[in-house]
């Protein structure tokens, strides 16, 4: 039992921290339904094979294996590193009994077998919601699903979120536009804009072969970015033709005119966001927290033409997902947001002598019934002791049980003590449940 | 992704039956938030030297490592197999930090490297409640936990849970009182009564040494049971005397008198219950539930002296533990809770046509606004089939949204359609949310 060291990676809460986590998962579960999402879970492991079908991702598996495996034994497991491959799995499995298009949600625990110096976290929340449906996906949903991410964190209320969205239609018809072949490798160097600069990007643009023409249109390209349909009017300016180009403008233009009337200020059109774009195949987003840059994207998904197909059938999707304990990490860490109270109690019913016991926990049970959080306290101390086990802990009220049923209630936070009936009493609804307080916006 | 193979003992649910577990897994939190418990969360994994600590159970332990583990990576671990075992090495690690005595939930997957071949779940959650103190923990949490489940079941409202409940002290001091000094031993026999019959428990007690009498004084103890007080009468008339026996029956006896009172029919003192009883050192509990007693034990448990020590300090505690996944499975396998409908939208806005749409978004975040969860229609289709598309997945109303803003709510079910105003229409409460229907008990 000694040796207790604590895991580099995987996060864990106290108490009061974890009301936060658990306001953070009920806003976004509450979010998710309130706009249609049926909740999911998938089991923590996935076959290796079905797992590392991206070649790119093995070094952050980890592998599960019975200690004592035998030969009959043959399943390869790994612990899921996303919920996106869960899911395609889950659709395949289930597909004739799931009515589509399907809208779910997703929130669970991810494992990424990182390299314990790195930093980052090998256990971690994500909450997903995805759209698939069976051969066609209507792109109505790339309209909605950042929609619904605008809700959940206005709900969240930490201040401003600002998604930043593209499409890949778009970006590759402009390319072809300009007669660039290679869209993916133009990609992978615009992705690379805000780290090194244009004119770094620029020689990489021309190393590849693109003329100082072509890579001026593409530099010229991302640095368009409007809150408004505006972007449209940019992109023509450089004067570039094509049918791909114009369903990228058209489809961006939805997405963009939507949030502004629905989001204001949520969402911008910006068109050197370049994020996984090879097997992205439409609307591509990423979320920054204002003051919070240094986080990365907290929330980001796109659509894609082939989340799942068993050979036969095609499933496209499009999804977001958001890495909710890299956002909980900031929240608890710069105290963005606190709880009420460490417990989840609002009234502890001091006992008098044990051999009244009983009579506490009738008080109890009577405030119980009408959904008052309540302990009942564990020794027949003096009532100091027992007002101090509530203090600690935070709990707002002491009830005391007097003689002949006279019973009296104190807020120990204003000292002031009243005659109380354990049929009637309510307390504010602010102080019957624990809550969450944001910090005042600096 | 063609390989999609089912894996034997991880069970995963369809959206319409996830409401139900989600039912499950919300009253339980519910609950025990109601009784002041604090929700904790624990990673995943835990090194194996810790997990491993009692030696029986390392034939079920996942053991888990990154794919590509390097020579920095020393870290050997292991999933969870309860939360029993994390709680305790939790507590040791944040003891500074909890105030005590700790009242805390936990509800969490746990994983069991069993055999594929043997049926069980490999991957379950289990909700557990648990107290625990520093140096010493008052008797009075072996009374309140029960209580704790009592009202859990009550809420989730199954039928008949029946918490059957023993001492260990009571039957220590009992053995010791005919002067039986290997009291394990007689647990280990007295806990196969069920199984084998009394007669064979008792050529077991004398193949150990015991006397013709000493079998049948262990045999007539375990045959007591009752749900009030009357077992201490039965237990005394056997004749034992001891210190130990006394303390034993006075804290069942409590335990008994309280449940009585707070939930009738749900508690009774079994004194052939046995389980574990080599760790535990008071009150132990097993729950069965009426009709599903093929199920085993729902919800077990029982304090111990020592959750957790760091050599100085010593950390009692008592606990309970539900296996949900293997009472959802059953209660979704036998239809015995069903969702009311399939996805939580209760208001499908259908969209007239696709210039249009936004008008139908409009209607959806007006009823949103009032906690009205709401889809607007992917598709501008005949409205035949739109009402089709929430017909299939049991959204109860389709919204239409007129020229004019003439708008008017179909509730599908009956046909009726009504003029209606999005700022102003809202469902019955039945009809808003998603819920669960139990079957009527045959």
């Amino acid at each position: 039992m000694s040796r207790i060291t604590r895991l580099t990676g995987f996060p864990e809460w106290l108490p009061r921290e974890r009301v936060v986590e658990q306001h953070v998962l009920d806003t976004l579960r509450q979010t998710f339904e309130l706009h249609g999402f049926s909740g999911i879970e998938t089991r923590a492991v996935e076959h290796v094979d079905f797992l590392l079908r991206k070649g790119e991702i093995d070094k952050e598996v980890y592998a599960v294996r019975r200690v004592h495996a035998d030969e009959r034994d043959h399943d390869q497991l790994a612990l899921h590193f996303d919920l996106t491959v869960p899911f395609a799995r889950y659709v395949l499995e289930n597909a004739g009994k799931l009515e589509f298009p399907f809208k779910r949600y997703q929130i669970q625990k991810v494992w990424r077998g990182e390299r314990p110096q790195n930093g980052r976290f090998r256990e971690f929340i994500q909450a997903d919601i995805d759209v698939v449906d069976r051969d066609t996906l209507s792109s109505t949903f790339e309209v909605e699903l950042p929609l619904v991410i605008a809700d959940a964190f206005a709900a969240l209320d930490l201040g401003q979120a600002r998604m930043h969205v593209n499409n890949r239609k778009l970006a590759e018809g402009f390319y072809r536009g300009i007669d660039i072949d290679d869209a993916a490798a133009v990609f992978r160097h615009i992705d690379k804009l805000d780290k090194i600069g244009p004119d770094k990007v620029a020689d990489l643009l021309a190393a590849d072969g693109l003329t100082a023409e072509q890579a001026k249109q593409c530099l010229a390209l991302a640095s368009i970015s409007a809150t408004d349909e505006s972007f449209v009017d940019q992109v023509r300016a450089l004067g570039v033709q094509g049918d791909l180009l114009d369903e990228g403008l058209e489809e961006l233009a939805r997405v963009v005119t939507a949030a502004a009337e629905d989001a204001p200020g949520f969402l911008v059109a910006d068109l050197k966001i370049a994020r996984g774009l090879d097997y992205y195949t439409g609307t591509v987003y990423e979320t920054v927290l204002a003051g919070h840059e240094a986080l990365g994207s907290i929330c980001s998904g796109g659509r894609y033409d082939k989340l799942a197909s068993d050979g036969k059938t095609t499933y496209p999707g499009v999804g977001l997902s958001i890495g909710v304990s890299r956002l909980v990490s900031r929240l608890i860490g710069e105290q963005m947001v606190t709880a009420t109270r460490g417990v989840p109690t609002a009234v502890l019913v001091a006992v008098t002598d044990e051999e009244r016991r009983r009579d506490s926990d009738r008080v109890a049970k009577s405030l119980r019934s009408r959904q008052i959080p309540t302990e009942v306290s564990p020794s027949a101390a003096k009532f100091g002791k027992q007002i101090k086990y509530a203090d600690r802990r935070g709990i707002p009220f002491v009830w005391f049980v007097g003689d002949d049923g006279a019973h009296e209630i104190k807020d120990i936070r204003s000292g002031e003590q009243i005659a109380a009936d354990p049929e009637t009493w309510t307390p504010s609804e602010a102080d019957r449940l624990v809550a969450v307080i944001q910090k005042e916006q600096s």
